[in-house]
Parts: structure tokens; C-alpha cells; sequence
């Protein structure tokens, strides 16, 4: 018996109204009202790195923690709030679009419209980007031949998979985004005072590689009282994140799904 | 009759212990500790821009809201943050440091003994600093023999008042600091998603004079889905704000004043 359908999407999403801004947009009719129409049941979305977080609160490295940010590294750098044991969602449910804070002069357009977005150094489609360069340009590593035959996909679990062998060329691809992430993740650090921050989504795959970039550029970023009252973590769920988030989300709405099917119900009793 | 001390300061303080981490320390034994010891009252501290952003809450241009960023712009650039409608500290009080946000490249040491930091850019301090070097260049401005001989406090009111009688180096001077703290902004509302932004403090004395540049940089800097979410205010307490946090701070605490009252009026009644 079907519960209920939870979606996660990136983009813009009030998860209130069911209205994804970015991406399928459908006039002012959000696509879970689309979705429900057509199947019968009631559905939920939010924006994919707020399940994440929804996810690892419930249950992954943020259950028990009162203030958690949760980094979703995938194609973006995206970000999920635990605050005061509540998802934030920020006024309008946009909270959390650290992909795009501004933080290069670079010159690089950024898929947003803007220049100069954290995603624009850090992103695995960028490291994935690096990759096929570096082995065009004829660079030392296993991944010769490996790569741009395939989806993005595909090609950046084989980075992944090449920097876990300790492949110095795709290590060195892994420091450089996760010192990037860690100097977005050093302001994040000034304004929250977090008490930990959760490394998941697809990224999470690689590991423990990723931490010894990010403290480098947290001890060089961040005031050192600062930096260490916040914990660094690797998410275990990684991957699947999402998608448990999203089962996640229709259990959150579990009592507005029977307080609506006990109406239901009861208006389906004849009056007298 | 007094009901309580409230303390607002700058520096890292963990208003649940009452200890101040930057300034006055004493071992760890709290200011507020010795205070009352000496004076027999509840004290009770908190950071300066907490302080700020809780008169802006209860009193202010924040009350009514559920999220508001209220930045002191004072001698450097503080936030306090209302969440959900309470004042959030973070994990150990220290939240906010938003003057510390590591933005530039600039080479500039910064009295935390980071560079690049927020308010190596943009602070009253930088305003008051350059406009003393410009007078001594020899720009075109009413400042002219104005500065230097007084405290800085006075040089950054001339400043102002230069300002707000339409002297052109002087509005120039808040301009340029005015689009470094909306840079600044830029990043907050990209991650906190406000339904307002409030400029308090002391600079928000020079008023309106902030909003065209900082609006000017959010229009470069922000997802505009973002930037038309969030509404930008000038403070009507401004310079006030701090006392009156402090304050407002004693009667958040009412009710722990009262129980302790009661306790110890309990204790002194004979026990037969």
C-alpha cells in the first residue's frame, strides 16, 4: 500500500505550495498537484539537498543534532539546514543556495545566469570537466582512456574510482573542489556556528578524501575558535540520501495525510 | 528598582555561561558572574549584534517577523539572525560573525588575524580611515580641516553628516562601503533565504544613503528570485539599539529572575 509520493527536484521549490520554479514548470499549478491528479494519492516535494538533509536528520549523522548543515556534493554544491531540530527552509523555501554564493571574480558564467558561483570552481561536473582535460592534455593517471565516452555519470565515479586507488591526478582534482568547498563552507561556518557539517550526496562516494582539503582551507579561512566548535563529517547514506529523504518527506506529512482521508472519510458518511 | 543588568559587548560571547571570550576575560569565572557578585543583581550578556537584532525583534523593525538578518554596521559589520522567530546564537552563541566572512584577496590583515576578511573593506572604521587619507589628498570636501584631531567616533559622525548634506567624496565613501557589505548580503541571502535584511547600529544613522549602492550589488550578485524575496529596511533605532537589546535582554530572562526569586524566598521561610 502506497503511502503517498515524495519527490526531491533541484531548483527553486516551495515546498509548501508544490510549485518547482526551475524546473517542469506547469503555469501555477505545481507539479505535485499534477502528479497527485493523475495517481490519486498525495504528494510532497522539496528541493533535493533539503531532503538530503532531511535524510541524515532522520536518519544519518544529523539525528541527535540540534544544528547541522549538510552538503549535498553533487553536480552543485548544494546545502540543507538543520537548525534548532527543524529543517530551515528560509522564507520562501530557497534557503540554502550555496552553490551560488558569489565568491570568484573568475569570469566564468555560472548556469544560474550570475558569474563568479562557488559551483563554478567546486562542482563534480567540474572536476569531471578537469578530468577529460587532464587526460586530453596527456596527463599521468589511470583514467587515460577512460573517459568522455561516457555519461558525466559515469566518468566521475571513474575519477572517484581512480582517486580511491590514490591516482595522484585524480586525488589532485578531489583537493582542489574540496578547498574550494571548504572556503564556502568557512563562511557558512562565521554566519551559522554550526555544530556539524555533514559531507553527503553522490560526492559522499569519495570519502574521506575530501577532508583533508577542507580543514586546510577551514584553518586558513576561519577564526580558529570558530573552526573548532564545528565537527566535519562523511555521511554514510551518501548516495541514497536523496532518496531516503524523500520517503522521509511523506512520513513528515503523514498526520495531514490522515487528518485528510479522516475528512474524507467522514464526508462520506450520509448526514442523517 | 532594579530588575536585572543587561551586557552587550563585542567579542565571542556565550551568553548561556555569561563568558566573554575576546574582551574582559577572567578566567572562567563570567563577567556576568563578577558583576552580580559585586552588585547583588542578575546579569545577564550577550553579543553586541545579538543585542541589536533582539531590539529590532521586540521593538523594532524585525518584530512581526519570522526571519530577519539585522547587521550592525558599526566598527566592523555584525549580524544577529531571527529564525523562526527567535534570536538564533548557533551551536556555542557564536553566530554572526559575519564581519569576518573571508571575501578578498586583498592582502589586508584583519584585527582577527585573518585577511580578507568582511570588514577590512567595508567597516566604519575603513570609512572613517579613508576619509581622513582623502582630506589629507587633498580631495574636494567639506571635510576639509574637519578630521584627525578628534576620536574616531567623531570623524565617522562628520563623516555622516558630510554625507547627509550631499558632500560628494563623503557619500562616495559610503557607497563604496555600502556595495562590499551588499556583496556581503548577497551570500546571506543566497543561504538564509530572509524576509528581510535590517541596517542598524551606528551606521544606520547615514540612512537612506546605504540602499542605492547595497541594492546596486544585490542586483549584481543575487539570483534575482532571491534578491526580490527579501526586503531591505533602514533601522529607526539605529544608535539605540545595543541599549535597548540590553535591556530587552534582562526581560527575556524574566522569568528565570522570578523563579529564582521565588526560590530563595521559599528557602528563607523556617521549615517547622
Amino acid at each position: 500500500q502506497i503511502t503517498g509520493i515524495g519527490i526531491g527536484m533541484p531548483g527553486f521549490v516551495n515546498a509548501r505550495t508544490g510549485i518547482n520554479y526551475t524546473f517542469l514548470k506547469n503555469g501555477n499549478k505545481g507539479i505535485t498537484t499534477h502528479i497527485s491528479e493523475q495517481t490519486g494519492l498525495p504528494v510532497f516535494i522539496d528541493n533535493d539537498s533539503s531532503l538530503v538533509a532531511l535524510a541524515e536528520f532522520r536518519f544519518g549523522a544529523a539525528s541527535n543534532k540540534k544544528n547541522a548543515m549538510v552538503v549535498n556534493l553533487g553536480w552543485g554544491i548544494g546545502l540543507g539546514m538543520v537548525l534548532d531540530e527543524k529543517l530551515f527552509r528560509g522564507n520562501n523555501g530557497f534557503a540554502g543556495e550555496f552553490s551560488h554564493i558569489p565568491l570568484f571574480t573568475n569570469g566564468k558564467l555560472c548556469s544560474c545566469g550570475k558569474h563568479g558561483c562557488l559551483e563554478t570552481e567546486s562542482s563534480l561536473l567540474i572536476v569531471t570537466e578537469r578530468a577529460r582535460t587532464g587526460v586530453a592534455e596527456g596527463k599521468l593517471t589511470m583514467l587515460k582512456g577512460q573517459l568522455g565516452n561516457a555519461s558525466a555519470e559515469q566518468d566521475c565515479a571513474a575519477v572517484f574510482d581512480a582517486a580511491g586507488k590514490g591516482d595522484r591526478f585524480a586525488v589532485s582534482l578531489l583537493s582542489e573542489a574540496g578547498y574550494i568547498v571548504g572556503r564556502g563552507l568557512a563562511i557558512l561556518i562565521h554566519i551559522i556556528n554550526p555544530e556539524v557539517i555533514i559531507l553527503s550526496g553522490r560526492g559522499a562516494a569519495a570519502g574521506k578524501l575530501w577532508l583533508p582539503p577542507i580543514q586546510q582551507a577551514l584553518n586558513e579561512h576561519c577564526i580558529p575558535k570558530l573552526a573548532d566548535s564545528t565537527e566535519l563529517e562523511i555521511s554514510a547514506l551518501g548516495y541514497e540520501a536523496e532518496i531516503v529523504g524523500a520517503a522521509a518527506l511523506v512520513m513528515e506529512n503523514y498526520e495531514k495525510i490522515l487528518s485528510q482521508k479522516d475528512k474524507e472519510s467522514r464526508l462520506s458518511v450520509p448526514l442523517n
